[in-house]
């Protein structure tokens, strides 16, 4: 319990709200902390002091929790976006006082955090939507930050802001006011659409490096490593690097080349795709990136594809004429459904199958799913054992790194 | 006046709504027609007299136009989609009993079908929304239809619908039960999304022979012509290869040549990619025509773009650590920013003027606005002339045909 009343308080404790809970608590302002599931405040708690008796003041209710902050309150939410949030701003309204900040630092849908704000302030509380990016690793050591919404709420927080956010030397902290509205959440999710457009140029590059160059895990750690000091120099150019270094922990050879080439996707990348189309804006890259992931995806889709595509044939005989689109072409494929009924997908029959890439047993998704893992633990599925896994890319890369 | 009641009403009477009357007349079924703005419905009655006396009964007033259809009554809408299809349905419930058919035949969002069958349903009315392609020269001979929602409307009106359609050798007419709901809405918009890939394919194809191969439009007619005979035959070939036959009637030289190549569009194209998106299949195609038709607009939306972009230098510095997109490239984004921040787009800064095709001042968008006019009388715009304009090009090539 803290003797006097701390600087700030957070709700959420998975990995992201824990360790921005210690970053914050080791720039010396004090904390306190909140989860539903008590477990965690304790566990963070526990790791504040093992991690030099950080100020983390751990509560298991959200009245002593509230309570303990200095007035006008700051609380940061690390929650789920959707009903979580919803749910956890209904939990703390019952215990804040006017003028009182509520600071959503999750991905969430720029409108709802434009909703919210509009909700709360019929209490007198003000609303930040903040983007945070840096994956796990970020929000202990220095995310940037993106926050947009009441600016008063921003001058309430701003002193904590620019000393936990990852600092530049000639640049200052990664963090600025963003704007009014939803706008910190609309420019975080760019952010993940330009994230999905770098980590597939990567894949790409990896997918020909590796097919066509022939070039093992090893050779690839070094191209990578090598890249990574020139115009190329970037996070995730690095963690490329890190993870074609790392050998697998179950079996023979490198753990890369184990994990399932199946990417997943929470939602900013298809919203940048969306609200891009919305907005009249271009954006090849992003779409191409989002298309690959789910091309990646489609081996599990087919059943389903299967019952929608039934109809292909019936649509493909009314095109044949009156509309647009009409070619003989539809004839092939009034055909093609003829011949199977239960064509998944048009390029799997014989008369049609001239993209061959569709049929690759193996697309380098995998290397997207292990640097999904390595800065945001979104675990990974293997190729040869059931269940989800998770490894601590960052920490095996850094000692092999210290062993050199 | 009709002596006894007609079999079917019609409401909206711009270009597709007389068209489609004139047609479902000329089969040999008795239609009350009624539009707004009254004009037009005297328009509609003219038209069908002269060619040939079809069975087209015209009212001023909705009450009238309602009480003038045998029932269980059907009549179908081609109003502009979104607020003044719910206005047309307002205004004809008010006369309108139980078991009577709705129809929307506009390009309408599939989810406002379903919310308006369930509406309408509360008055025990049934409720279709059906895809129309085929343009203005469709309607009035035989479009493509794509019926979705009450399958006991689809059958009040099937008899009708089947003789409508185009007919299809050995295919048969151009119509069949989509499905329920929003189905038929869903299938049209999919349709138009293929039709914007369609006419990009084209549009490319267009700019490698004038561009590279520096043919004259009258070899391109000669090679969309040539083209229309083998694989590739189909209508938007065959109107293309019309396109480059038509002279300009206010100048010398080709018309197509006089075409300003922005790309106009309603919204179906956007809606596809974002459905797509969605619903995770990837539609590569159809995203790098939309963004075609985006990039062709962007002259007029540079101005707004500066405003929009002012925070792009800032938004580079506050991502070049924490975050996952970091790099040292994001260096030069701010420099480039600091340098002019009016910036509209980084492509333009000397440093980063690497995409030279961006600057391209004429772009094959032009064909993209010949073809909309030609099937749907969406008008164009000129490069020498202000003003929109509208050419008979289906006339004029079936003239210049006939001639031949």
């Amino acid at each position: 319990m803290a003797v006097q009343p701390t600087r700030i308080g957070l709700a959420g404790l998975a990995v992201m709200g824990q360790n921005l809970a210690l970053n914050i608590a080791s720039k010396g302002f004090p904390i306190s902390v909140y989860n539903r599931t008590t477990s965690k405040v304790d566990e963070t708690v526990e790791r504040a002091k093992k991690e030099g008796n950080l100020p983390v003041y751990g509560f298991h209710d959200p009245e002593s929790f509230v309570n303990s902050i200095q007035k006008p309150r700051v609380i940061i939410m690390l929650v789920k976006a959707g009903a979580p949030v919803d749910q956890t701003i209904k939990t703390l309204s019952a215990y804040l006082e006017k003028g009182d900040c509520i600071v959503d630092g999750g991905n969430e849908w720029y409108e709802n955090t434009e909703r919210r704000e509009k909700a709360v302030a019929e209490n007198g509380f003000l609303y930040l939507g903040m983007g945070v990016s840096g994956g796990e690793e970020g929000a202990r050591n220095g995310p940037s930050m993106m926050p947009g919404g009441s600016f008063e709420a921003y001058k309430n927080i701003e002193d904590i802001l620019l000393k936990v956010a990852a600092q530049v030397r000639d640049s200052g902290p990664c963090v600025t006011y963003i704007g009014k509205g939803g706008s910190g959440n609309f420019v975080k999710m760019v952010h993940n659409g330009i994230e999905y457009g770098d980590m597939q140029l990567i894949a790409e590059a990896y997918d020909v490096l590796k097919s066509v160059g022939k070039l093992t895990n090893e050779e690839l750690h070094g191209v990578f490593t090598e890249w990574n000091k020139g115009e190329l120099e970037s996070f995730l150019v690095e963690i490329t690097a890190d993870i074609f270094g790392i050998k697998d922990d179950k079996g023979d050879g490198h753990l890369v080349d184990k994990v399932l080439d199946k990417t997943g996707m929470k939602g900013t990348g298809k919203w940048t795709v969306q609200q891009a189309a919305e907005l009249s804006v271009p954006s090849p890259t992003i779409e191409s990136s989002l298309d690959a992931r789910f091309l990646s995806g489609l081996k599990d889709e087919r059943v389903q594809a299967a019952k929608v595509f039934k109809e292909g044939g019936e649509l493909a005989r009314i095109w044949k004429g009156g509309c647009i689109i009409r070619a003989i072409f539809l004839d092939r494929i009034k055909q093609a459904y003829d011949r199977n009924a239960e064509l998944a997908n048009l390029l799997v029959d014989p008369d049609l199958a001239y993209f061959d890439s569709y049929r690759r047993e193996r697309l380098p998704a995998n290397l997207v799913q292990a640097q999904r893992d390595y800065f945001g633990a979104h675990t990974y599925e293997r190729t040869d054992v059931e269940g989800s896994f998770h490894t601590e890319w960052f920490k095996i890369a850094r000692q092999s790194k210290s062993n050199m």
